[in-house]
C-alpha cells in the first residue's frame, strides 16, 4: 500500500526512507497540528545540531547503553580522520542539555520549554518503511523546570494536550495512555509515558512518549540555577518525541482492502473531482465545482484525465485515500447531478449538484468521525479483560490483554516476553495516570508491538 | 550581535551552529514565505534520506571533485563498519537523482518539481555563524523537464519569483540578480543563477542560488522518458537552494550599533508593550493593548518585568530588533497616551492610545518599507560604474564594482581573485537574463564576497 499510493519507497543505504509527495504533503499536515499544540503548551522550536560529540552520549550511563548499538558514526570529515568521532544524533537529550546548561542559571530562566523538528539517525537491523527506519523525522521537546512536582505536570500535559488529543482528532486513532514498566522505559528516564495505538491486526504500536528524566541529566551535564532564596539546585526535566512512525499507525489502522483511508483533516486532497466522460460542458462545470469548493477551504483536485478509463481513476483515488469524490459525466450534468463517493463509509449516493457546497464540508467532518469510531470499535473489540496470566498472553497474542499489574508483575512479563508479548503500558481503571505502579486498580496492557 | 540578541551559539562540533528560540522563530517565519511561494510555482515537497552510498557522489565527475574537500563520512553504523561507507549529504542531487530514474518513465510525468527542506553538512575550515556553518538548513529543489528550454525558464522563475522575491518582500534586502561565472558555478551545472546581496560593510553575500543541470544528472543516474513520440530521451533537470545563511544577510543587512532591527513580516514579535512604571491600572491597560492589537493580527510581547529598569529593558528589545516598542507608565495612562518607538527609523513619538489600533499596522509597513529603502540606499551608495579592471578592483575593495564583462573576462577574473575580489554575477544594463556572456551589454558585478 505505501508503494502502490506513493507514500514512500526505500532509500539506497539500508533501513533509509524517502518520503514522496504525497506522504509528505500528509506529514506536513500532521506535522502543522502537533506543533499548533506544542506552541500552545507554551514551548519555543529550536534547532541543535546533527552531529554530537561521542563524549556527550558517555555522560549518561544508561542513556548511552540504550544507545549505543544504534549509533552511526562520522570518523572523517572534510578529507581528514577526526581527533574525535561525531555521532549522529539518535535523539538530543545530550547536545541540548548542553546549551541548557549555559541558558540557564537563575529560577528566572526557568520553565524552560524547547522544542526540535529534526531527523534522527538509529541503525535498525529489521528495518520497516514508516515504523523503524534509521533515519526518521520527528519532533522532540525537552525542558527544565524548578521542581520534581512540575515537570510531572508537562510531561503528562504534552501527553494528554499535544499526543493524544492530535492522534484522535487529526489521524483519528483513539490510543491508550499508560506508563511504561522499568523494562521499557527510555534509557535515561525515572519515567516514560506513552500513547499506545492498536493496529488492524491487534499488534501494538508506540505512538509518542514523553519522559521524566528527574536529574538525570542535569546531574551529568552540570545544569544548576538558583532557587529564590539564592540556593543552588539541579533542574528537574522532561523529554517527549513523536514521529514520522504516526504516519504507520495511520496506514495500519485506517488502510482497507482499496488502500489507504485519510483523515480529511490530514489528507492534502479532500476531495476530487473526475470528469467522467466527455461531454459538452463537463470539463467547464467540474472546474467550477473545484473553485467554488475551494473558495470554501476545501482542498481540492480535479481529474480530467479522459485518456484513463475511470474504473482506473477510481482504483487509483482509493488506493491514494482521498475521502471524497465526485464523478461528473454528460447525462449527470443534464440533470443537474453528481454522483458523491465517501472514502471511509465506503458508500456512493447521487446529489444536486446545488447541493454539493453545503453537502460536502458537513460530509468531511462526517468521514472524520467515521474513521474514529471505525478505530475505537476496531480497539475495543480487540481489547480484553483478563484475569490469569495464561489467558492474557493468549489474548495478547491476536489483541490487547488488560489485567491488574499486581497478577502479572516483572516476573510475569519475563514470561509473557518470551512468547513475543510485551507489556505496553501501565494504566488505571479510573483513566488517571499511574502515580505508583504498585497501588490498587493499576492494570497492565499486554500485546504483540511492532 | 549573534550571541546578544540569543540567535545562534557555536555547537560542540566544530563549525557546527544551535539555533536559539529567537532565531529560529524568525527563520520559520522566513521559511513559510519561501515554502508558500515554492508551493506558488508548482513544486511539492518531499524528503529524501540524509545518507548517500559514496558512490552516488562519484557519478558526477564535476560535482563530486566540488564536494569532496567538504564531506562528513559515517563509516561505522550499529557498531559495525559499513561495507559502503556513507557520506552526510552536501547537497542532494545525486540521491533524488536516484529516485527520479524510477519515478519517471513519460513525458506525461513531466514537469517534475521537487522541494525539500533538510540540513546538509559541508565541513568547514573557517566556520561562522549563520554564513558558513558546517551543517545547515536549508531548502533544495529539484527539477526535470522535457526541454531544455523549459528547465531554462524554470531556474529563472524560481530565482524571481520565489528567491528574489522573498528577498526584498520579507527580509527587506534588495539583491543583484545574475548568472555565474564559469569559475564560480555550482559543481555539476552548466549555468548557476545567484541573487547576490550588498552588505553593510561593502562585501558581497550570495543568499541563494538556481542552477541549470542540463542533461549531467540524467546521464549518471539514467533518467529517460518516453516522449509523445515515443522516442527515448534524458531529462533537462534544475536545481536551487536558499538556507538558514539568509539570517546572516538580514542580520549584516540590517544590524545597527544597538542590534538587530528585524523586518516586521519576519518578527516574531512585532510590537513590544513595555509597562514602564508601576501604577494604578497600568497593568491592565498594558493588557488590554496587548489583547486588542492581537485581534488586529499583531505578533504582540507584554513586558512588565518591573524588577528591570526600564532602561535595560529597552536596551534588551532594541538588541532583539523588536520593530515598535510601546511604552505605558502612570503619568501617560492618566493623560490617555503612550510613547510609541520605532526600532528601523529610530524615532520616538508620544500618541494618544484610542489611535494606537490604527497607528500600529501601518506603522509595521512603514518599518518594512523604511528597512528596504534604507538597504537598497546602502546598495546603491556601494555600487560604482568602472571602466578599466583597475578602477573596478580598487571599488570592489570597498563596494561593488561593475564593469562591462569583456573589460574584464576570464583573465581579469583571474587577476582580480589575487587581491580578494571575485565576479559575484554576469548582469545585463537592460535588467534581463544573460543568455549569451560574450553578447553586448553584459556587465560583470565585482566586490569582495563572504
Amino acid at each position: 500500500m505505501i508503494a502502490k499510493a506513493q507514500l514512500a519507497e526505500n532509500g539506497p543505504v539500508r533501513g533509509t526512507m524517502v518520503i514522496r509527495p504525497w506522504g509528505y504533503a500528509i506529514w506536513e499536515r500532521l506535522q502543522g497540528a502537533i506543533d499548533e499544540r506544542i506552541k500552545a503548551a507554551g514551548a519555543r522550536n529550536a534547532y541543535f545540531p546533527l552531529l554530537i560529540p561521542e563524549a556527550f552520549l558517555r555522560r549518561e550511563a544508561e542513556h548511552v547503553e540504550g544507545f549505543s548499538p544504534e549509533l552511526a558514526v562520522v570518523t572523517h570529515g572534510g578529507g581528514k580522520l577526526l581527533e574525535e568521532p561525531a555521532v549522529v544524533r539518535p535523539t538530543s537529550e545530550t547536545i541540548v542539555n548542553s546549551s541548557f546548561a549555559r541558558w540557564i542559571s537563575s529560577y528566572r530562566d526557568l520553565p524552560l520549554l524547547i522544542n526540535q523538528w529534526a531527523n534522527v539517525v538509529r541503525w535498525e537491523l529489521r528495518p520497516r518503511l514508516f515504523l523503524r527506519t534509521s533515519e526518521f523525522l520527528w519532533q522532540e521537546g525537552h525542558t527544565a523546570h524548578a521542581s520534581r512536582g512540575e515537570a510531572h505536570a508537562y510531561a503528562l500535559r504534552i501527553l494528554d494536550d499535544v499526543y493524544a488529543e492530535a492522534m484522535v482528532e487529526e489521524l483519528a486513532v483513539p490510543v491508550f495512555r499508560g506508563r511504561k514498566t522499568e523494562r521499557e522505559k527510555f534509557a535515561g528516564a525515572e519515567i516514560s509515558w506513552s500513547c499506545e495505538g492498536v493496529m488492524r491486526d491487534g499488534k501494538a504500536l508506540q505512538m509518542g512518549t514523553s519522559h521524566e528524566l528527574r536529574q538525570n541529566f542535569a546531574r551529568a551535564f552540570g545544569i544548576e540555577f538558583s532557587d529564590r532564596d539564592g540556593r543552588l539546585r539541579h533542574v528537574w526535566q522532561t523529554s517527549w518525541g513523536a514521529s514520522t512512525r504516526l504516519l504507520g499507525a495511520m496506514i495500519m489502522v485506517h488502510g482497507d482492502d482499496h488502500g489507504l483511508r485519510l483523515p480529511p483533516r490530514l489528507a492534502p486532497t479532500q476531495v476530487v473531482v473526475l470528469v467522467a466522460r466527455a461531454g459538452e460542458g463537463v470539463l467547464d462545470a467540474a472546474k467550477t465545482l473545484v473553485g467554488d469548493l475551494h473558495r470554501l477551504g476545501v482542498r481540492m483536485e480535479l481529474d480530467d484525465r479522459l485518456e484513463i478509463s475511470l474504473g482506473r481513476r477510481i482504483v487509483d483515488h482509493e488506493l491514494r485515500g482521498v475521502p471524497l469524490r465526485i464523478e461528473l459525466g454528460p447525462r449527470d450534468l443534464a440533470a443537474r447531478q453528481a454522483v458523491l463517493a465517501r472514502r471511509a463509509q465506503g458508500s456512493k449516493e447521487t446529489v444536486a449538484l446545488h447541493d454539493v457546497g453545503t453537502l460536502v464540508p458537513r460530509m468531511l467532518d462526517e468521514e472524520q468521525q467515521a474513521l474514529l469510531d471505525q478505530a475505537t470499535a476496531l480497539r475495543d473489540g480487540l481489547t480484553r479483560r483478563a484475569n490469569t496470566l495464561e489467558d492474557a498472553q493468549d489474548a495478547a497474542t491476536a489483541g490487547f490483554a488488560r489485567i491488574a499489574w499486581r497478577a502479572c508483575g516483572r516476573d510475569g512479563e519475563r514470561q509473557v516476553g518470551r512468547a513475543g508479548v510485551s507489556v505496553r503500558c501501565l494504566l488505571r481503571e479510573d483513566g488517571q495516570p499511574v502515580e505508583d505502579p504498585e497501588a490498587d486498580g493499576v492494570d497492565a496492557l499486554l500485546a504483540r508491538a511492532y
